[in-house]
């Protein structure tokens, strides 16, 4: 009765689904739908998680400039996906390509419908690849935050998702050099959340800190973010899009290792969290806010890589490193002079170091071996090979996306300006960059308050 | 393992499939619960565009109206539902109607489980048909917007939901005269957005402009929203619900396809955002966070009828038109002194026709033909058949649509008043018709200064 | 073609779906995957409920406690999980137990992979119930909010999530004594919502109501929740999450019976905001935001327990009571001086004991003899007896859990305080909690008006 109804909804064009299987679907058919509906999904989550990085970014940062941080999430996020589709999948994936870069693809056009084996759907494959893609870069804008023009985030978009993403994402998943020796980063800590973090700490020293944060004897003050509520509304969406990002990065439900994934990330998350609490309890007699909500994010970040290679007792311990290195790695960077806005440097750079290099310590040969190709970690009787692998994928990603990334925002800082003025920066970038507040009524009493 | 305990959870209830399938089910069963596992993800995510536009209203418009307007979606999505179910369905889709109008399924009861070649789900299907009809709805009150009395929202939901929908809906996608004539809207760039966007302009109309918009010479002053953050995140909600609206539309998983839709959707959103920042700023000097936001929309509402008959390149140009377009589509509406508070015309309202009309440009004999019935657009050979009957469906809709919002609004305005009194508007919304402010702590303050 | 690609992400370990079934998988195989897809799609949305609690807490109180509120729902979402993976689980659903718990499971190790005729996945399922326990979690924080000392968060949760939360879940759905008694409780209106509410009840007890809620006259303030689009947007998340917490209790998808349940979870849910707003406009000439919310949570929680054992007419009927039913409940407990912020006590305690009774009254026997072991209610010919078993298992649940909750927070209050000092209150627990305001710029500026 409903397949009536079915047929006439979008004028017919549904007919053709029925016309193509008049008989039911075989198993290999059903087995690609199944995986490409998993990874469909997976990239909605994935896709969700820039609402986590607009709630994030807006709520770490001031009232003035929250219409601008939110604003241009979308905007990137749009031309991000314009630069994958024509330039960047067919440099990570493209299969005419060698060890350093992929080439084909470009301006993609996926076939409509896909054969009985192909096990997963291409242009499902494309958008999850463009929702990491997309959310690298906005890991990236941590670096950009309060202070950057948006010309500038233009410009960077176009680099970063066109080029510089995708030469990492060809070598380590793309079939590149770091894969032939043998990288494991199951779901990105180094492709996606090292690289994002390094294009912002090179952004972050090229713009110098905000002003007010360092102060000439150099202490520091805190810059507060000016709504918590969407900080951890942030994490939320974020914890949840996970599920799409390292479960979803089996591409297949086949054999049910999704859900073991899934359960790993879910309890190192939960590890970060509460590590972070406890530390910051410890150590400072109050936990704020941020150090519980950064030390979830971190245990996220940092399972990452080894999703798919640990036992679960090795999840919760990475999880609970994960949360204490944030607390740590905050005061560090600090420490530095470094301005670091949404703590990007410290959750997605150092948690996504560690987590690369967990794989090294905890990756099972049971779960390697299963794989044909992986190796074990140093617990696990596999020596150090593995762990000087992860070392190596480390170090190479983030001097590659550091001296890329430093060079063209260099040339952005003398052509055309990389920082707004001071006096642009002080009454916020959403009066200058966009010509009006994100939140008129309420800076409008500020103001008033101010004057009188 | 699982299987004892899952058969005690829910009171043994779930013995029954087990019962029913001691075996394995048939590839035509599993074909059947993979499409309807698809489109109830779909629906669940067109359902999680009522946040959207929870979040889009209110951040469009002005704090003492704040909590009236996200509270008020809940409300008529609840009083939406019920209607639609008793009725609307039955209009929509009830298989013993005419051309004109459905009959049948009034207080729907859907089998409880479905045949083993069903294809669908009866009970799924009527959620997602549900969640179409409300988003409709919600896109109607953008013409209510800040000045509608509550009870106005009442009797227009009975009636919106209960026939004018359903008759549209029937018409094009129920079998009606419109599908008959060979109307393509995919996922319902008419039935859906144009539908909504005219019973908005009829109300717009009705009401008047907001107290303040328009000055006596015949300039107009910038009511801004108090919350770009919310419509940032608005923006995206409605993007990742999008997935479900339009890949959900062909309710099948089976050939792939719905990758292909999904695919077209990413890319045509991004256009429209990308476009519309940029023609914004290259007129005005400076991009406002609003106009690049409603591009993105644009971009979706344009590529809904022709997500699944166009090339990729062509949804960018669509998407890349629908940006452009509703620039000047707001700029337009403004002249003619119409206040539109959510930019529902420009953003539902043109991109829709826009939208509608692409396919009879753009739509591909391969697309179209696989179809069976569906027909090449004038770019493809198709000649000026498919260009006309988009044009047709677009004018009856959108007439009919209007006469009847029209006249049931008039009805009420001149029975029980459409609008609150000059008094209530400037109090806010939150206070005249609920009796508190949406935001207590912040208005009282904003009084305190002012009585100060 | 993306096979390759695909083997290469996640540094090969995709190879080994491929070369467990170098052949298509069987049906069984398929159809483990699909049920256990739409469990893990339902556990995602489950979680995505703490949003909904995030945004509905942190709406419904004051500025003062935002950060607080809305991040210790992180920190105890991540210890929850924890605790529930090393103890919880065990107790639940542990085999080695008996009929008052289990035993087992304890530290859980699910298996890497599921096997041909598992039904589910083990990991799938463990999250699953992991993402129950933990909103039965949050729902208990209704009874602590605005006053409570973030350590008391602590240990309830160890306690919470290790122990009540776990044994009541045993006895219900667990194969526990209240199981072997014939209890029905499809999707938790007992074991979640009701022991939560219950706990909850016995914070507040214990707590006593916050400063200047009740007069010495015994007449009561109210006291407003600061943000009533959060709290709007968060009905709207857990409306969307509840299809995952009722038709995803189904645990299959295969006979299509989890669209059902999602029907009549949709016009429930629809049926409660509508009776909620209505009473409430009809009693005081004005309809309030939050109870027109609350309605719709209200029709949600009581077709928890029914969703699978009722007809639509009688789900719409569920709902309906519902909506009426946390109006005066509301009203009751203000009258008996009990303070309930977050309205837990009406919304997920009158409501899930409706919910619970319901069952016994409207359960059909065609649905509820298809389980081979369910009952039918009252009106269906089933007489008293399903209905004395629902009573049963309401009252006793509801004993148990708010006794052991009394008990420990009781031991807590004593031993190291359970409320924060009168000082501490007043300034607000973002700052006595976590040494900075959640929205630090806005609370300066009360501040500054304060003393000006």
């Amino acid at each position: 009765m409903v397949k009536k109804m079915v047929l006439t909804m979008g004028a017919m064009i549904l007919m053709f689904p029925a016309m193509a299987f008049a008989d039911a679907p075989s198993t290999a058919m059903l087995n690609t739908g199944l995986n490409s509906l998993w990874v469909m999904l997976a990239a909605i989550l994935v896709i969700l998680m820039q609402g986590g990085f607009i709630l994030l970014e807006a709520g770490s940062t001031r009232m003035k400039n929250a219409g601008h941080v939110a604003g241009k999430t979308i905007f990137t996020f749009g031309l991000g996906s314009l630069i994958y589709w024509a330039v960047g999948y067919g440099i990570a994936f493209g299969e005419d390509g060698n060890l350093l870069f992929g080439l084909g693809k470009f301006f993609y056009n996926p076939p409509i419908l896909y054969g009985e084996n192909a096990g997963l759907s291409d242009s499902v494959f494309f958008i999850f690849q463009l929702a990491f893609a997309t959310i690298s870069l906005s890991i990236a804008w941590g670096g950009f935050a309060e202070r950057a023009k948006l010309s500038s985030y233009l410009i960077f978009t176009v680099v970063f998702v066109g080029v510089i993403y995708p030469v990492v994402a060809h070598w380590i998943w793309g079939g590149g050099w770091l894969a032939e020796d043998g990288a494991q980063d199951f779901a990105g800590s180094t492709v996606v959340h090292l690289s994002g973090a390094v294009a912002a700490l090179a952004a972050t020293i090229l713009l110098k800190p905000r002003i007010g944060k360092f102060n000439k004897d150099g202490s520091s003050n805190q810059i507060l973010g000016h709504n918590q509520v969407y900080t951890a509304l942030a994490v939320l969406f974020l914890w949840v899009g996970w599920f799409g990002f390292n479960a979803g990065s089996t591409v297949a439900i086949e054999t049910g290792f999704f859900g073991y994934v899934a359960f790993n990330t879910q309890i190192a998350a939960a590890a970060g969290a509460v590590a972070a609490m406890l530390i910051s309890w410890a150590l400072l007699g109050k936990s704020d806010i941020t150090t519980m909500l950064n030390g979830g994010l971190a245990g996220l970040v940092a399972i990452t890589a080894s999703c798919a290679f640990v036992e679960p007792w090795a999840a919760v311990v990475i999880g609970l490193i994960a949360g204490v290195l944030v607390f740590f790695s905050q005061k560090f960077f600090e420490k530095l002079r470094i301005d670091d806005p949404i703590f990007a440097l410290s959750v997605h750079g150092a948690a996504g170091v560690w987590g690369t290099l967990a794989n090294g310590f905890f990756a099972t040969p049971e779960l390697a071996a299963t794989a044909g190709v992986g190796k074990a970690g140093l617990f696990y009787g596999g020596g150090w090979g593995q762990l000087l692998v992860q070392l190596e994928s480390v170090v190479v990603a983030g001097v590659f996306v550091f001296i890329v990334s430093f060079a063209v925002l260099y040339v952005i800082k003398k052509a055309i300006g990389f920082r707004v003025t001071e006096e642009q920066e002080l009454i916020g970038l959403d009066l200058s960059e966009h010509g009006a507040y994100g939140y008129p009524e309420q800076m409008k009493k500020a103001q008033q308050n101010l004057n009188a």
